[in-house]
């Protein structure tokens, strides 16, 4: 047993390589390539110290989500802090365990939470992740629909949207994680729901894969008051901004009476120095529109719900998610 | 008796000098003096049609409110009508009844409601007149803090700003009859309240008579976001906001987590053909805040209790309300 052990801990003790994408320096325009660096040179010791209650884990699927541009800028004001220059970009991942000093965890275990962009990660801050029960649900869909993009759809539609049958519902950035989830509720509940997104083939993803009723690419509408006003001649009741700008300054000239804005993010906004101005604020009052701004980090204790509608909702066949996964560490920022 | 009632008849068939102040035409900038007219040589008579419904009222006491800038300008997008050019301008009123072909209403009532500028006015809608019954009030405070100044700022304050004792308050137009309101309802609830005016002889008056724990005069601070940061160091609960443009976007940017934003108006946008744009509108995300647009008019069933709220609360001296008035007709507009 004595020397079992030895091999043991000698084989632990032992380095192996490890590939890490590191965030090179704070920009405060559109990330590029050469922002971020893939360091082949690594390495790690799969096991961790006795004591330390961490865990040691190999990634298995790591999200790049909008969020992150703000964390890729100098601004401390945000409820994430920006990321370190010179170390691995930081994220929601799901991994398994491979050693640790966690009771809650064992070798094996796959779970999500935030780790890094690296083969392997050692994670001391344990508290949130979570274990993912094997449910029948590819592993990655924790990371999108079952993860903090679907919860902060899920979150925003029930919390902030206060929707009903028959409502007109714009949704943008309607092809993201958050999105998607967010116009098949609106669809589940009877909305009218139309989608604005990037490119022609994600207009008939929206059209064709995800139900809506109608979905336009707003790199061709050199108008949008107009194009708002072509999808919805009746007004817009809710619209779930993701991204700001003149989307949302477009969508609050077409409101309806008593229509309600949840602000979810403003994607558009998060890559400039200065925003966009918003002009068209005098439609709240005329139409006595609510706009409220959210975090899904107010809603939490919505998750284990969140969860278990979400995966039934699934598994009936009422909703679909589409990923765009790469494959390969060093292929995540290229 | 027959004979009495031929001079009668003869009596207020004849017609009397009627003073009116006539709309000139349609404005897309700040109103001047030559855009309303006195006009000396109109006559009118005493009495209304048998079967018509209708008032003849003298003009007692008459409102003028910042709205009404909106209904100078020729557009139709909005609740208010704009005025009709040539016409005497319309808005609320204090009068007496002359002639009445109402069954609600004798000669000799007081009532208040919409009316014309003008020193006798036929009035025909009597729908929305309402008697005023002797409460032991100045009659002019019915134009304002039991007019529709004062009931936007009851509804505003109770339905939309979710105020709670302690929160920190700021009032922009504070010494309107909106704003008066508003800021002593703050205090009355044990809230922190800050009113922003345009002098400092109305920062006086917001601190002296009305008891706002604090006041400014925009026109001296260069820098409103500086101002606001120095006026609510921990940052702000509440904004009841009349104003808009550059006042809401330093409120936006000084806003504390779950903040509110009651959009009252946007008197700083209403002369003005594209309005300013606003550019804080991130942090709506970042602290989740809720901008709510109303209009007094979805409140309308409050309107009784906030009669006798208001009237209670200026009977026990705890509300003080200052008006600025200027006698005869000829000098309203100048």
């Amino acid at each position: 047993m004595k020397e079992k052990e030895e091999v043991d801990d000698a084989q632990v003790n032992e380095e192996v390589e490890n590939g890490r994408i590191i965030f090179r320096k704070y920009i405060d325009r559109l990330p590029q390539v050469s922002d971020f660096e893939y360091d082949d040179e690594s390495t790690i010791k799969l096991k961790v110290a006795p004591g330390s209650g961490a865990l040691l884990v190999k990634n298995l699927y790591l999200s790049c989500e909008s969020y992150m541009r703000g964390r890729m800028q100098d601004f401390r004001g945000s409820h994430n802090p920006p990321f370190t220059p010179g170390s691995p970009i930081e994220g929601y991942g799901v991994f398994r365990v491979v050693d640790s000093d966690n009771p809650e965890f064992k070798p094996g275990d796959v779970a999500v939470g935030v780790t890094r962009w690296e083969e392997y990660s050692l994670l001391e801050n344990t508290g949130q992740l979570r274990k993912i029960e094997r449910e029948d649900i590819p592993l990655s869909y924790h990371l999108g629909l079952l993860g903090m993009a679907g919860f902060t759809a899920y979150a925003g539609y029930h919390q902030v949207c206060s929707p009903k049958k028959g409502d007109y519902f714009l949704v943008s950035a309607a092809s993201g994680p958050v999105g998607q989830l967010v116009g098949q509720l609106a669809k589940l509940q009877g909305c009218y729901v139309v989608g604005s997104t990037s490119s022609n083939k994600k207009v008939d993803l929206l059209k064709k894969k995800l139900g809506f009723d109608e979905a336009f690419n707003y790199n061709e509408e050199p108008d949008l008051e107009a194009a708002l006003k072509r999808y919805f001649p009746e007004g817009i009741d809710v619209y779930f901004d993701s991204v700001g700008g003149s989307m949302l300054d477009a969508a609050l000239s077409n409101m309806r009476v008593h229509g309600r804005i949840a602000a979810c993010g403003m994607v558009s906004q998060n890559s400039m120095s200065r925003s966009a101005g918003i002009y068209n604020l005098m439609g709240l009052v005329l139409k006595r529109v609510r706009v409220h701004g959210f975090l899904v980090t107010d809603h939490l204790h919505l998750f284990p719900k969140f969860l278990e509608d979400i995966i039934t909702l699934y598994k009936e066949g009422k909703i679909a998610y589409i990923e765009d996964v790469r494959h390969g560490l060093e292929s995540a920022p290229f």
